[in-house]
């Protein structure tokens, strides 16, 4: 069992930021990530059909033997977590959006924080409740910053455009917050320009990165760790071509533009045929 | 007859564009618009998925009743205008491909012409084919422009970023050109801001204009006007909440998006009570 890879699901290449986050910080670990991006966009999809597609996705990963199941997708982290935890009584599943809002509590020191993703989870509030649950006199404001998505995927990740668009976005939001929650799976491609524009005086939690470490808890907890000594969770350096044999790459459409796209949010070049196409 | 609606549909608001223009062009015409936001985009699907599709959308406007089809999306205009003519015997069917092509050679001089559009409408070459389908010696460059989508949806139309981003996109590739064709359904949105970086020596042809102008040749030869004295067709003007009453609009998902960044796209205020969900 423990020698099982760990599944990673996101309806697309943003939840290749985790699987980096993952890789780095649990170096003896494997892993089989499935994007499912014939279906991409899920958030402007019904909870049902959110939650279908999460099943399937789930269903998928368990077939080639998961012994843990990563949700690296913020919609159906905050739609489906409940749902494919009653179906998969046997693995432990892990969303994004927990390990984020109870950082994000962590970090805060005044209780007012600020949390952006894509439209869909800034409006469906998944962040909020779940920093509100930890924390009950917490202040939570959200924006969507559709923009830093399109960024991320073009790859224009510095320079002159997406500060400014990190501007316009956050200039505004950040006044009187003390923590920012990266709360979308292509945003840790911008850490830096994030970070230049929010200044040295914000907290910026990063969801990859406190995924990742709340998965190298649940595999201590559980016994479920591959071998080797315990490692602590590192900051995600580059990966090294031979990392690619600890990861098998699936999606449900287009492995060119998966290689392309994941090449950046992954850390390390990826060749198509790298890519295995499956149907759901 | 005569007295029918024009259909029209896109994966999206795109279309809307497009919408706004016929509006403009034909006062005494009346229409019905389907966005299929539950399933887009198209453009990262398969050929036989997106005809599948097409003609699930289509077969919902001739439900309603329609004289004529107008596919307002350059994704499925490329893949399946053949297929949905075969299908539908009775109703002229029209998409935005031909029109822009056509308009750009007629506007070109040197026949060297750039086309710009999503990354799906630029890798699968339907405007080159089209260009060089009229033009056998034309020189056609192509670039996919994806930011432009989100600054469209964004509403962030004009300013320091859109002049910025238009910049990176646009000035190595119009050196050599004399004509630019906005391939994309959400580009006339940012037509300012392109012809000022354009310049005043491009011609630029705006797809959902041109495909205005030939919906209006085609419903005078085949005599299927609505009454009235024939109209020139017109640049889009600003239309006026009367103008709603001679739309229906239809959509798959989201209606509150849709009226929201829609209303953008029409330049009308649209309330989401105007929106009409449908199931496909």
């Amino acid at each position: 069992m423990n020698g099982l890879p760990i599944g990673v699901f996101d309806s697309g290449v943003g939840g290749l930021t985790v699987l980096r986050a993952l890789r780095a910080g649990l170096p003896d670990e494997t892993f089989v990530y499935l994007g499912d991006t014939a279906r991409l966009p899920y958030g402007t999809k019904s909870p049902e059909t959110i939650a279908r597609y999460a099943r399937q996705c789930a269903g998928r990963l368990v077939e080639r033997g998961i012994k843990l199941l990563v949700v690296a997708c913020n919609t159906a982290s905050a739609v489906a977590i409940d749902d494919l935890r009653a179906h998969l009584p046997g693995i432990p599943v892990l969303g994004v959006v927990e390990p984020g809002a109870m950082a994000a509590v962590a970090a805060s020191t005044s209780g007012r924080i600020a949390v952006i993703g894509t439209e869909s989870t800034i409006r469906g509030g998944a962040y909020t409740r779940a920093i509100l649950g930890r924390r009950a006199d917490a202040t939570v404001v959200g924006r969507a910053c559709p923009l830093f998505v399109a960024l991320a995927e073009e790859g224009w990740t510095d320079g002159e455009i997406p500060t400014a668009v990190a501007r316009a976005y956050l200039d505004d939001l950040l006044t009187d917050v003390d923590t920012l929650v990266l709360g979308c799976t292509h945003f840790p491609l911008l850490h830096g320009v994030i970070a230049a524009v929010a200044g040295p005086r914000l907290a910026i939690v990063d969801s990859a990165q406190t995924t990742a470490t709340a998965v190298a808890t649940l595999l201590e907890r559980t016994g479920l760790r591959a071998g080797g000594a315990p490692s602590a969770v590192t900051v995600a350096a580059t990966p090294t071509p031979e990392d690619l044999a600890r990861i098998r790459l699936l999606a449900t459409d287009g492995r060119d533009r998966f290689a392309r796209v994941g090449s950046r949010f992954l850390g390390v070049d990826l060749r198509p045929e790298a890519v295995e196409v499956v149907d759901l």
